[in-house]
C-alpha cells in the first residue's frame, strides 16, 4: 500500500494502534503535543539521542528493515546502559521517501517494537514525515538511575582495570562480509546485463549468498544487543565502575575518550582483546589484522568500563567480562602492548562520519 | 573551513565549547553517553520531538541557516507550551551533507542557541553526523509541569469557548511570497542564461527581492515565536484551558484533532478568524481566499485552546487572544459559519507531508 494513501496521521494510527505503555513512569504516550512522564522520586533522568541516515549508517541493499528498526533502538538503549541506568522510554522519528510502502515501514516499526519489548521500554512519541531521498531515523531514549549509581566517562583513576564485555570486531567483520557479497553480486549482475543473459539475471535476483559459518558475524552487525545484562551482573556483584561508555565507534576511540575525560593514560594488551573464532577466521580470509579490527571496528555495542584494582578478584571470575589492561598516569599516554611485547601509541581510527 | 578538517568530535567541540547549562534541573549536558537531569520533585516531565528534512520542511534557497536553527528549536518549544508546561532542555541532532562548511553549521547552531536563550533552555546533547544529500535536523524538547496544570487535547467539553492566540495565515503568506520570488528569480536567471547575458546574470546573483511592506509575513514564516507568553498570561489570570494544542499544520486540522480526541463537535466563525493586515493584503494580491489561508495555512505556531464558557468575561479582555467559536456535542460535527451566514463542514486540508 502506498504511504500517500494513508497520509501522516493514517500511517501513525496504523503503526501505533495497538501500542500500550507499560512502564510505571509513563503517564501518557503517543497522541498529544508531548508525552508525559512521572519521574521516579529521588532518581535522575538520563537522555540520549541518535540520528541515523540511509547511505551513511545503513545500506538497505543488505539490511532488512526489521533489523534496522531493532538496531536503531538498541544503539540508543546501549547509551542508557552505558550510564549504568535503566531505559524506560523512547521517541521514534522517521523521514520516509516515496520508495517505501506502508508494509516497509511496518517492518521497520516491528523491529523497533521488538527491541523495546526486550527491555520493557515504551515508545511514547515521535514524528513521522517525508524525505526527498533516503530514510532518516532519529531516536531519543530516556532512562533513570540513582544519582550514586550513574557512571560517567570521567571517573577513571590510574591503576583502575580496563574491562570490556563480550568480544570485539565481529560487527565490523559482519559489515565487511556484507559489503563483499554486495560487490560480488553487483559485478555478476553487471556482467549478465552486458552479455544480455536474461535468465542469468533472473537467477541472480533470487540468489541468496551463502553465509554459513559466518552467522554470528552477521548477527553482530545486523542485530546488535545492548548489554543491559552486564549492568545487572555488575549490580548483583556489587561492582561500581569508575567510568563507562559503550563501544559504538571502536575500542581505541572510546578508550581515548575515557582517558581524555578522566585525565589519565592507559595501557592495554593486544593478547587480551576478546575475539570470537569467526572474527579471527574472517579477518584471516580477508587478509586483515584482527587486532586492528577489534581496536577500530566499531558497532560492537559492548561496554567499556574501568573498576578499581581492588576488585580484580571479583571481576576476573565474571562471565563475558574481560580485563584488557589498566589506566595509567596521564603522562604515560595511551599505549597498546602487542603480542610480541612491542609498545605502540593508541590511535583513534574508528568510525567518524564527518572525517575524510 | 571544510567540516572534514574537524571531523565529528572537532565540530562538536567547536559548536559547544562555550555552552554552559543553566537550568536547575540540568545536572550534566553534552559530553557523555547521556545527559543527566534532576527532575523537580512532584512535577511531571513532558517530551516532544520533531524531525525536519531539507526540501520537505525547509528550502535553503531562501531560508537563512540562522533562522532555520531558531525555528527548529521554537517549533519544539511550542509543543511544550501547548501542554501548558515550561521547557527546560533540548537535544539537537543534525545530519550534514558535504555542501555545508563549518561556518554554515555555526550559523545554524547560533540560531538554535538564540532560541534556547530566549526561553532559558539548555542544549544538553545530540548527535552530529553526515548525510548523503540534504540537511536533517532532529530536536527533542523536555519540559516540566505540575500534573494539575497539564492540558491535553482531550479535555474540551460542549459549550467551551474556542480561542486562538495571535493571528493566522501570516506564515503561510510569507511562504507564498518567498516561493513567488524564488520562481521569478529562477525565471530571470534562466532567461539571462538563454540569451547569454552574463552581466544580467551577475546583477541577478547579487539582487535582493524587495519585501518592503511584507516584513511581518516573512518574519512569521522565517522566525516564528513559541507563545510561552500566552501560557504566562493564562496562568496569571487563573485561566486553565480544558484542551490545548499548537497550530503547526493549520487551524482546521488541529481543531479537528481536539474535537476527535475530546469527543465533541465545534462551530467556528469566519468573521472571528484573527488576521493581520499584511496577510489580508497579500492574499488579495495573490488572489487567494484569506480565510482558507487562515484555516489551513499552518506554521503559525499560535496556541489553540478551549476554556469553559463561564470564563468568557475574563478571556475576552485578554490581549492577543481571540474567541473564534465554541465546542458542540459530537453529533453536530465540525462547522464553519461564513461571513454571509452560510455553514460548511470543516475539513482538514492543512500540511500533511505524507499525503499526495
Amino acid at each position: 500500500m502506498e504511504i500517500s494513501e494513508l497520509g501522516e496521521f493514517g500511517l501513525i494510527e496504523r503503526l501505533t494502534k495497538d501500542i500500550t505503555t507499560k512502564d510505571a513512569t509513563t503517564v501518557k504516550g503517543i497522541g498529544d503535543d508531548c508525552a508525559i512522564l512521572s519521574p521516579t522520586k529521588g532518581l535522575r533522568t538520563v537522555v540520549s539521542t541518535d540520528l541515523l541516515m540511509e547511505g551513511v549508517h545503513f545500506d538497505l541493499t543488505y539490511v532488512p528493515l526489521r533489523h534496522l528498526g531493532y538496531k536503531a533502538i538498541m544503539v540508543n538503549l546501549s547509551d542508557i546502559f552505558a550510564m549504568n541506568a535503566q531505559p524506560h522510554q523512547v521517541t521514534v522519528s522517521m523521514a520516509i521517501s516515496s520508495k517505501f510502502c506502508v508494509e516497509d515501514i511496518e517492518e521497520l516499526y516491528a523491529g523497533m517494537r521488538m527491541a523495546c519489548a526486550k527491555w520493557n521500554v515504551d515508545i511514547i512519541g515521535g514524528d513521522t514525515t517525508s524525505s526527498l531521498t533516503g530514510l532518516a531515523i532519529s531516536i531519543t531514549a530516556i532512562g533513570e538511575a540513582r544519582s550514586d549509581d550513574i557512571v560517567l566517562r570521567s571517573g577513571a583513576k590510574p591503576n583502575d582495570l580496563i574491562c570490556v564485555s563480550g568480544n570485539l570486531g565481529a560487527a565490523y567483520m559482519g559489515l565487511q562480509l556484507l559489503e563483499r557479497e554486495k560487490a560480488i553480486y553487483n559485478e555478476q549482475i553487471e556482467e549478465a546485463r552486458r552479455s544480455g543473459n536474461k535468465k542469468q539475471m533472473e537467477l541472480l535476483r533470487d540468489a541468496q549468498p551463502d553465509f554459513s559459518g559466518r552467522e554470528y558475524l552477521l548477527e553482530r552487525q545486523l542485530k546488535p544487543e545492548a548489554r543491559g545484562d552486564i549492568i545487572t551482573t555488575l549490580k548483583k556483584t556489587g561492582i561500581h565502575p569508575t567510568s563507562m561508555m559503550d563501544i559504538s565507534d571502536g575500542l581505541s576511540s572510546e578508550l581515548m575518550h575515557i582517558c581524555h575525560q578522566s585525565g589519565t593514560g592507559c595501557r592495554i594488551y593486544e593478547e587480551r582483546l576478546p575475539l570470537d573464532y569467526q572474527t579471527v577466521a574472517m579477518a584471516e580470509e580477508l587478509n586483515m589484522n584482527v587486532s586492528t579490527c577489534a581496536l577500530n571496528g566499531g558497532e560492537d555495542y559492548e561496554l567499556l568500563f574501568t573498576v578499581p584494582l581492588a576488585q580484580n578478584d571479583t571481576i576476573s571470575v565474571l562471565e563475558d567480562i574481560h580485563v584488557i589492561g589498566y589506566m595509567t598516569e596521564v603522562d604515560k599516554g595511551c599505549a597498546l602492548v602487542t603480542r610480541d611485547g612491542g609498545e605502540f601509541v593508541l590511535k583513534a581510527q574508528g568510525w567518524n562520519p564527518l572525517k575524510k
